[in-house]
């Protein structure tokens, strides 16, 4: 059992200004879930997912008290057309994981989901075997709704698994605009889930998602044996030319994705896609790009916060909001040079 | 020829804080510009593309000036891997639209091109005849580094020649990097050149592109005639397929773009592709997608300059500056996260 190294991090939070009964609740809180409370994680992730100011605070001062307790489970991003069997997948897989002795957290990253039934993860039904274990817990897509703020969110509920000894974080989207996107930028290896179907590599061409891809897995292989191996042969192929053309332009050598074939409902396969998901992660650790990804990702992470919340500043100053229709218009209308307008609001931000 | 419809705006001119020798000066180079001056122009393109800070006010009064002539080209962008042809596409294009009437400026996006020797267009030998017409106007990429600055001022140069007379402007682009998409980004077509090498489609589903094409032309079908029909074919179904996973997605139903066969070294081709661009501009002027996209694209333009200004101001903050290496290395270290760091950093910056 992970036990939380210090208790040093709780004192912080008496510093932010929380009543202080509230803030012996909140230390309490905080400590079940360090002991792998998962009452105490759903709480703090809708903490977490809170839109209210204080709310805010609180969740600050709480993101501070686990940081320490963070970092150190796999991230896997997990992405698919509907129909390709991903609930099932993760559960068969979260299943394997879970007889192995990991404490697996899934998560869902879908900013289509709205509060009354999200599209994915919305029926924690989907996946009830994997949902009854006690080492699994799993969240569905925060329901706020842009890709951002959601991606937000779930990326400080990765954090959270993480200090609640959660060793392996599974994020799950579907191909919806920039999601896959979002998602291969908070984990340390995205997984891209592929029907059996030879020639329907098109299935992966949407928004580049193709070079998104650490490994590719032929699910459902069990539809059709012959046509999941020319699948998986063909994607190879496919794989190996876009990433030579990487080469082309960057002049760094690319290893292409390995490519795997499962079938999930019948439990096939998934034994060597964890071997493989494992190797992958050791090669990266030794090399050092598995912590170059995720300090890129934390920087890139913090800068987009950054600014997002100048640009809510900018809107909200009374001279930019005042001239901010004019100068719109007069942008539209062809009168401003869309640069020039910009340089004019800028100057009334100051 | 096309008269400047008032001189009021160089009135503002005066308004600018540029003493009053230059500025008379300044005034008259704009009057030669919009009387289609090409040396004007030439120099007007060289004061956009300056970083000094003093240039910037007087190319902020020059395109004020200039913005009443502008908007009336149709603006095509351009781009395929290196060794499609783009050149000598180019080239038998503008000979053939200056043969009828039109006056072509050709621009190009190269990010990685340096002042001493751009890889597209820093050889204006490259498009010898085109250069010599004297309805043409050849440019080669902005030299700056980042593809926000390049494409910042290709946007600025599109007005300038549209209001030197230019009723068709092409920005060439190549494959690097979001290129593709920054051109797309500023045009009213974006065209695809591809090879005639069937099963060859993933020269554009890099990032993808295919879906940024309006119309995508097999070039060099003089290689072999058969390949570049079965290339046409297969190229059309890729399309369809990607434009009806479109449908699903969004709804909207999208007509696939058109796909063409050309040889433009034997100048075979061309003719149709003209008209069919005539006829996707003519089609979208009606329906009011044409209009759209420009007001769509002058709003982004316009968010995404005040974008980089706010990020700008934030780095040189004197207390942002002070505390963002240890922040940084903070979030890099993991003792803090990003979304606590930007907060912390937005609150410095108060």
């Amino acid at each position: 059992m992970l036990r939380p190294r210090s208790h040093r991090s709780f004192d912080k939070l008496r510093t932010n200004g929380v009543g202080e009964a509230q803030d012996e609740r909140f230390a309490k809180e905080a400590d079940l879930l360090l002991h792998h409370n998962r009452r105490a994680l759903a709480k703090a992730i809708t903490l977490l997912e809170s839109t209210r100011a204080d709310d805010r605070l609180r969740a600050d001062a709480l993101l501070d008290a686990l940081l320490p307790h963070t970092g150190r489970s796999l991230r896997i991003g997990l992405s698919g057309v509907p129909g390709v069997g991903k609930s099932t997948f993760i559960e068969a897989l979260g299943l394997l994981l879970v007889q192995q002795g990991h404490r697996v957290a899934v998560l869902a990253v879908d900013p289509s989901s709205r509060v009354s039934g999200g599209s994915i993860l919305g029926d924690k039904t989907r996946m009830e075997r994997l949902a009854a274990e006690e080492r699994a817990f799993i969240r569905p897509s925060p329901s706020s709704g842009t890709l951002g703020g959601v991606a937000e969110k779930t990326r400080e509920t990765i954090l959270a698994c993480e200090a609640a000894g959660y060793d392996v974080v599974i994020v799950e989207t579907v191909g919806v605009g920039q999601s896959e996107t979002a998602v291969a930028g908070m984990t340390d290896l995205f997984v891209l889930l592929q029907l059996p179907n030879a020639g329907d590599d098109l299935q992966a061409l949407k928004k580049g998602v193709m070079e998104l891809a650490d490994l590719v897995v032929v699910n459902k292989a069990d539809l059709d044996e012959a046509a999941a191996t020319r699948a998986r042969a063909q994607m190879t192929s496919t794989l190996r030319m876009v990433h030579l053309r990487g080469v082309h332009e960057t002049t760094a050598p690319v290893t292409p994705p390995p490519v795997l074939q499962t079938s999930a409902l019948k439990n096939a396969g998934l034994d060597l896609f964890w071997q493989t998901v494992e190797q992958l992660a050791a090669t990266r650790r030794a090399d050092g790009r598995f912590a170059a990804r995720r300090q890129q990702q934390n920087r890139a992470w913090m800068w987009e916060r950054i600014e997002a919340g100048l640009a809510q500043r900018f809107r909200d100053h009374p001279a930019v909001k005042a001239a901010l229709p004019q100068v719109s218009e007069a942008v539209d209308g062809g009168t401003l040079a869309p640069s020039v307008a910009a340089r004019r609001l800028l100057d009334l931000h100051r």
